[in-house]
């Protein structure tokens, strides 16, 4: 179902020198499949990462949180699926506690050196002596090359593993960036996305890595949405080792743009994965929003158009029923929107001038633009100079039976 | 599919002395069904309104502010479906316009006294000659005792059409209220929902019926949602012709209480009706949002939770996937709530202690809640006494089917 969205050639993955990574199947809600990964970092590596805002952040948001605070080099990620481990108050932050503890124990370092991520089913127990029993398994199998199963490893619903790598050239040193992530549904990231995580050989200071992470974050996986749900897991990462040839040490340095360009870029590659897989998605759509008076309305409009779920069905319809997006715009929260300043373009097709259907507009246009896969709505307000987009998909029958049947 | 609502018996819907409706097959869209309805209002009634907040307000909705402010008592209100003349400019509007002159031509009365309604596909331009050429057909049917066409000439995706009468004794007097809507899609009100008419033979000033409809809408057609989408047509009248023995001069009077709560269960009646007959609805839900800070964080909760995707559709399951519900209060937008503080019902069961799942709760017990049609979700958030509810549906394959087809 995945729109225009292939399984990543495990050749195209290049490994991270200073990271490792390693799965299990641990049994955690089914037998048979991959459901625990371990990332294993080097010592010295700047490691961060963004969360989600929702208040019932999992138990193991939580204890990223802390462990980072801590201010210890992290060097392990400890990820497991089929369980979110959220809304199960103190046995959950105990579980996730004690598989910190014991994969400290197995690499030698400081438990909160580990930094966990639970994705599934929440509001149950977390099974952690399986999650434990599963952990030698996960070692065993450590190596540099093994990008494409981790990707596996994280998937839920995700029907394609998604992974992004590239290598370039900033100020004549390469740099090697690698990324994975899981998606699916309740996606509306707030800060970051459901599970995502970047490794790069590039050395840079602790500070700009959580800055960067932010940027990268805001540029790419806070712009998506499937189903306007805000999960309880959202978890970034951006792993830092330092082993590449590439090092910047301050913003100011010319070098820096370009790096941060790239791993934006990695990043937004990740989040057009996880639209492109999202759940029950055929379409992959664009809505970018112009002229508007500042970001943050622009960023109010795009999602109210994203989130509508008439338009989303009449997308996953191809039916140029267009009168639904303005309807969107108009409830979008702008008190003085003047309807009369609003142009709407379907790709090429001027739809909406001033308010209203454009008279050289004939539907067999919007028909045309609405068949195809990929689709960009582009709105205009007339307000001002700033701009946003986000990307989203339809919303089909297919979403409906996915989650009508998830747990089952 | 709607959900516990069978069509109203016509010998229930009491006439209201002052009041005659007229019905017309005008062929807005398609031939052969019922899409012009006209409702005569004798002289001296008190008409008010309140209408969409949506900013592209279709143009029948400027043109009923733009009446009522005129301070004229309207005479008529002039219904078509099939077409909501939204989203069509400077060219709506003159339709609009032009409508509401004809009928005043043809009952005698300033065009400022017509109040016009449409309701049906925005931007695409009302055949308004095909609607004038059918007034003369609706206004020679115009009877006392015809609610109940009156309820199936207004519908639209709607399965069932909606009316509810009520004759009451206030203070020895005997009040009659009757009251038809539509709605089915497009459905969050924001004021009012999407077509709501209510009469009385009650006495009142004018601007007392302006605060009384406000008062209605807000306890009744503004707690409601079906998918989030809030209409550009929305609009809510109540007519008070003034032609039965109870007379309420000023809110201060005993009688006054009565009326009000008289006029809401009413409308309330029809906002559960709307929610009932939603597009593809299986069950009725209502979340009730308890020990709130304040009523608007209350209600900021309470929609979360009715417009998640997730969790709507975990009901279409049956689904006792409760999570989910945590979820969409942790995203609501309240930044210092505390998780542990939180409590959950699912009708008699208690589900969530403290912000985890409780202990003694079994998944059979969510279970058996979930299989009914109706369920009331209870969320108490432990941060003060605000409290509110709303009404909600399920997600079903239906409401796809619907709204990809809508317009095919």
């Amino acid at each position: 179902m995945a729109v225009n969205l292939r399984s990543p050639d495990p050749r195209s993955l290049f490994p991270i020198d200073g990271v490792e990574l390693g799965w299990a199947e641990a049994g955690i809600r089914k037998p048979d499949r991959k459901d625990l990964l371990v990332v294993r970092i080097d010592e010295g590596a700047a490691v961060a990462g963004v969360f989600t805002q929702n208040r019932f952040a999992a138990a193991p948001v939580l204890l990223c949180r802390e462990h980072l605070a801590a201010n210890k080099r992290a060097r392990a990620l400890l990820v497991n699926t089929g369980n979110a481990n959220a809304g199960t108050g103190e046995p959950g932050l105990a579980a996730a506690r004690a598989s910190c503890d014991e994969l400290a124990g197995m690499i030698g370092c400081d438990a909160r050196q580990v930094l966990p991520f639970s994705t599934g089913v929440i509001m149950e127990s977390l099974p952690v002596d399986r999650l434990i029993a599963g952990l030698p398994q996960a070692l065993n199998r450590l190596a540099a090359d093994h990008w494409s199963q981790a990707a596996e490893t994280i998937m839920t619903t995700d029907t394609v593993p998604k992974a992004v790598s590239r290598q370039v050239r900033i100020g004549e040193k390469s740099v090697t960036l690698t990324g994975i992530a899981k998606g699916a549904g309740m996606i509306r990231p707030n800060m970051a996305t459901m599970l995502g995580f970047i490794a790069t050989d590039a050395d840079i200071p602790l500070s700009m890595a959580q800055r960067l992470t932010q940027h990268a974050a805001d540029q790419s996986f806070n712009r998506i949405t499937i189903d306007g749900d805000t999960s309880t897991n959202d978890s970034f990462v951006v792993i830092a080792t330092g082993r590449g040839p590439l090092r910047i040490e301050s913003e100011s340095n010319d070098l820096y743009v370009a790096f941060r360009d790239a791993l934006t870029d990695v990043a937004r590659g990740l989040a057009h994965a996880i639209v492109r897989d999202g759940e029950g998605a055929t379409k992959f759509i664009e809505v970018r929003v112009e002229q508007a008076a500042s970001e943050n309305e622009a960023s109010r409009v795009a999602y109210a158009v994203a989130h509508s779920p008439l338009v989303k069905t009449a997308f996953f319809a191809s039916d140029p029923n267009l009168g639904r997006i303005l309807a969107a715009v108009g409830y979008a929260g702008i008190d003085d929107l003047d309807p009369a300043r609003v142009q709407m373009h379907l790709d090429d097709v001027y739809v909406v001038r001033d308010g209203g259907r454009h008279p050289a507009y004939r539907e067999e246009d919007g028909q045309r633009v609405m068949k195809n896969s990929e689709i960009v709505v582009r709105l205009q307000l007339g307000r001002g100079e700033a701009a946003t987009a986000v990307w989203t998909t339809d919303l089909s029958h297919d979403y409906v039976s996915i989650n009508a049947d998830y747990r089952s």
